[in-house]
């Protein structure tokens, strides 16, 4: 097989046919990303690749941590040409990482450019990238629309102003940039310093009722807004313990006087507000992404020096399976159970995550519970394809949303093309091997509707 | 590869003879299913291939709900001929999926249908298979007769009534239908409202020895009608804590008299008994499944709908690999240990079980402990592949007791065949690769031994 | 593919080269394994391939236990020449087990033996393979020597002599033999009928700083030999509880004085000893090593004929991530992280450990936290692609520092042999796939460091 040709990561006639005739041209909705809506309603420039690839990327920083690269070069005080050029010495060990493959992808596709990042090429591709960077086509909006995208939703907190998105949407023409919640703030009963100025923020609160309105107007603000996706966080494992009514407001009335809740109150509050929040969203006919299976307090120094989203994050133990099933039957029972995508950072975790779709239906909705797909640092060729094979193999493959980025950057929209190629081969693999027919209706059908038609139909995009 | 022919899965031409000359004509042993004694007992006909295939296969039903079908045409009031279109409508969506797979090697080696199920060829299916059904042939022993069988083992509460499997196997004439223990009633004391009754009807009972003397006196009911299997669901992460005699005396007075055991006791309790129980199977000889790592409890809503075993449960935490060894030292050390296979249903847990298979063992016993077959919802090619590679790589594969169905149709018995091409397929990739030498007779002495040779040895069938 | 041919492994054009050229004539580097250093340094012979090879191997002692090998055979009674027979009996069994991978290899590349071994063939092996021991060239050093080894390091109490080692260095000739420190008897305060008498040898203690003091007094001894590396095995999930230090040493005085120590209070106390330690450690610039996950005490029969590693421990409940992040995040923020080597003996944690090696960071310095090879029972081939496809899909495959062998026997060496041709193999594939550029200097920089170089540089050798 040829490096990074047309038909990369294709590795059988089937699949080739199957991606470059039915799949490689469809348009890309990319339902959850960290993408800032000002920087496209202002469609803003970058000077060069340093700027646009590597001071703001995590995932590089965290490879060029392991490779040793002094923190100064990696998100401290060193100039943008000298953080690229740390990351083109660090660029070839990356091999085996999907560092590598999204590297080359994004300079190919961008630039043009064939020739691999390394110490030796680095000059010349600084060079020549700056020069097409001042041009024309490399704006924000430009390089967004490289991709194909048709519809992309940006995490928002909620007390998030949601004009940028509208500005955004019109600027871009060709696409829709739409907000979505991310929720986690509205939960954030831990980190009372962070949580009570947010709090003072939404509005004058007085009791738990009080929250819980507040947080319902600035909902419907997002639904006005275009937004139909709430995402949360749910780290440390996920326990729920649902109090009763009378005992939340109890609780939160201590942490509203100003006391510190201890760990259980607080897991307590959490799981009635998180409980209240999915009917909300049910009721707005929203998605709800959990996020399960993050550990990111993990160096205290790294957080220090390169804030709360540093890439230095890990994987932590395996999800607490029944708190998640008594979180979802408890909406279940509510009748306040929006549609759910599952996603957990842990692969051990995929196939109970998987079998779960199974757990919970609604006459009439297909895959009410979904499995996200490989999330963050699942997201190389291996997870991806572990991926598939178990949605494939405990839940219905043909039903599943597809593919989202959840990248804080333009350049990471070439993911969807990764994804796609590696879905194509992973079918045409199946055929080849003679575990389905080789029947390309039958099959593009389920390629197509992962691509691009589920996650539009899904998401009411 | 061609799909579904002659050499379906079988990739190479070393596992292809490994399965023609060798393999694919074994009798079957089916250890552990739930199949209904009395139907085989009554020779069964089916009217339709809704009733025989779709209206009680939960595999199925799941696989509809994540379609977004109605509940009314999956477990509903629906009639058997809506619930079949509902079922071929979701059919083609199971690609990926073993559904996909054992549908269409039902379909072709019950009824020689060649034609993949969907709603183009629903009428035509059903109108053909009905025709079939009413004729000869078709009867639960008739096809029951097609797979091989030689033994099979139903699964039976210990207050059943043995005289079925008798009546069966005169019936059946060329096979054995056998009880096997499903012991949960036993050990129910968490769900009082279902033990209560249920343990009037073992009789009166006024202590821990009465009820464990009543126990007993089945157990040689069961023994003396051929069981030679017990098995228990341990659902819930498994902890074993065991209490003096004393103490479970104490509890077991407490819930009798009308108690609510906490969870603390009701967990004692269960370890006490359970390790009785393991002591009195060890004694007659008879072998102890585990199985491990279900989470049944998952909706409320199906639960209630479709009833305990609906097809809504999932997958739990991994196991609590502390309780499991020390619940299997103590029986050791009381030299009151079974032969034992361990299931879970964690694919997660694979390896930590696959090496306790070498933490126990019986002077002159082989494979006292082993890791029974890919579970359930691990029961498609991947798991199974998956599986074999644990066992294998942990664990000593020619020692496995191999496959059996775990289900309550007659059509699963296919999946010995499923089973069997994928275990000669990864045999034959061993030598492919250079991994195993090109030994035809070293190696169909493994691939026949896991396919039927070990199970009669083990079980003494 | 040929069995155990000149490419054994290698199955494609790239990775032969890679290995055949690039990678086969390497030093060895062993960086942690249990060989005797008085065997070394004596130079000492073996009667028999029954002595060499089966009385002391609790990997075959496994294997032979499932085959229901009486114990005496294994590790009772039974002659040398029994045990082997037994194990003759047992091995042509353990086909797919990486017992039939290493067994072949080591009877081809010590003894020229191309024959398997089985019961037809064990009297002629045994016969061919004790003259051959009597002969030149298969003491202890020439067996070592066949390997290239250029440094190995064995596992030392803390009170060992360490004379040894010196003694085998300069009898080599051609290779060092170093120390490394097995550090579990410094926390051993859970068993205090072992861990008391060694308190008693170290030396009169009458405070806890007074055993630190002690215990850094034997550190120095162990830098002076040449030891850069520690080693801790964190059994039972590793919990992590710092106390202040005032509790520590209250605790340490309780003990101290005669008291057991409640389970809380010995996870305490080892946890600051292990914060200490690790500053130690950090301080002269040695390594790490983690070995978490195992579960040893499984069968209390086995443990009683078998002795504390006879083969019968299993692997362990995934670990606690938020522990063994709160551990390396403590050492991380007093600046006393010594470079870490993280092994888990659960498959399911490697995601998770191989994501947390770029959760912790050091200017300057690659690698800081590792992943290290596929240890003990994961060392075969599945176990190692799947380890090497974690590495390079969540961390920096370049920069890990390779296999170890972790072994009690001077045959084991022949899998850095066997890691190597799976690594090769492995890297090949990738570039076969289109997945990695088919560039042999790129490539083969990576194999080579990961097979030689990296070891070399990152343990100062």
């Amino acid at each position: 097989m040829e490096w990074l040709g047309e038909d990369f990561l294709l590795t059988n006639d089937f699949s080739r046919e199957l991606y470059h005739r039915h799949v490689s041209h469809l348009p890309v909705i990319d339902y959850h990303n960290h993408l800032d809506p000002r920087a496209i309603a202002e469609d803003r420039r970058y000077a060069n690749l340093g700027e646009l690839w590597v001071v703001s990327d995590p995932y590089k920083h965290r490879a060029m941590r392991i490779d040793g690269v002094d923190e100064s070069r990696i998100t401290g005080g060193a100039s943008a040409r000298e953080k690229f050029e740390a990351w083109a010495a660090t660029c070839p060990r990356t091999l085996g990482n999907p560092l590598y493959h999204w590297s080359a992808l994004e300079l190919k596709r961008v630039f043009g450019e064939e020739r691999l990042l390394s110490p030796a090429t680095a000059s010349e591709i600084w060079a020549r990238t700056t020069e097409q960077l001042s041009g024309s086509g490399f704006s924000t909006i430009s390089i967004l629309r490289r991709w194909h995208v048709e519809t992309l939703c940006t995490s928002d907190d909620l007390l998030d102003s949601l004009e940028e998105h509208v500005r955004a949407t019109e600027r871009a023409g060709t696409f829709r940039v739409l907000p979505s919640l991310r929720g986690d703030s509205i939960l954030n009963f831990g980190t009372p310093s962070v949580h009570r100025p947010w709090m003072v923020r939404l509005g004058a609160v007085s009791t738990l009722e009080d929250y819980l309105s507040r947080v319902s107007e600035r909902l419907d603000a997002f639904a006005r807004a275009g937004c139909s996706v709430a995402d949360h966080a749910l780290d440390g494992g996920f326990h729920y313990s649902l109090p009763t009514r009378e005992e939340a407001m109890r609780i939160f009335d201590d942490y509203r006087t100003g006391g510190e809740l201890v760990a259980y109150d607080c897991e307590r509050l959490r799981s009635y507000v998180l409980t209240y929040l999915a009917g909300e969203y049910a009721r707005r006919g929203w998605t709800l992404l959990l996020h399960v299976g993050a550990l990111r307090n993990t160096s205290s120094r790294l957080r220090s020096l390169a804030g709360p989203a540093g890439g230095y994050a890990t994987i932590g133990s395996p999800c607490d399976m029944e708190s998640l099933c008594r979180f979802l039957d408890r909406v279940e029972r509510g009748e306040a159970m929006p549609r759910t995508v599952l996603f957990t950072l842990n692969p051990a975790d995929n196939a109970a995550f998987a079998v779960t779709t199974g757990s919970y239906s609604q006459d009439g909705v297909w895959g009410k519970v979904q499995l996200g797909p490989a999330w963050w640092y699942n997201d190389h060729k291996a997870g991806i394809e572990s991926h598939l094979q178990t949605i494939a193999s405990y839940g219905l493959l043909s039903r599943f949303v597809g593919m989202t980025t959840d990248s804080r950057s333009i350049l990471s929209f070439s993911r969807h093309e990764y994804f796609r190629r590696i879905l194509c081969n992973w079918l045409g693999e199946l055929v080849e091997r003679g575990e389905a027919p080789c029947d390309m209706e039958l099959i593009s059908t389920v390629a197509t509707s992962i691509s691009y038609g589920n996650a539009r139909t899904w998401f009411n995009f």
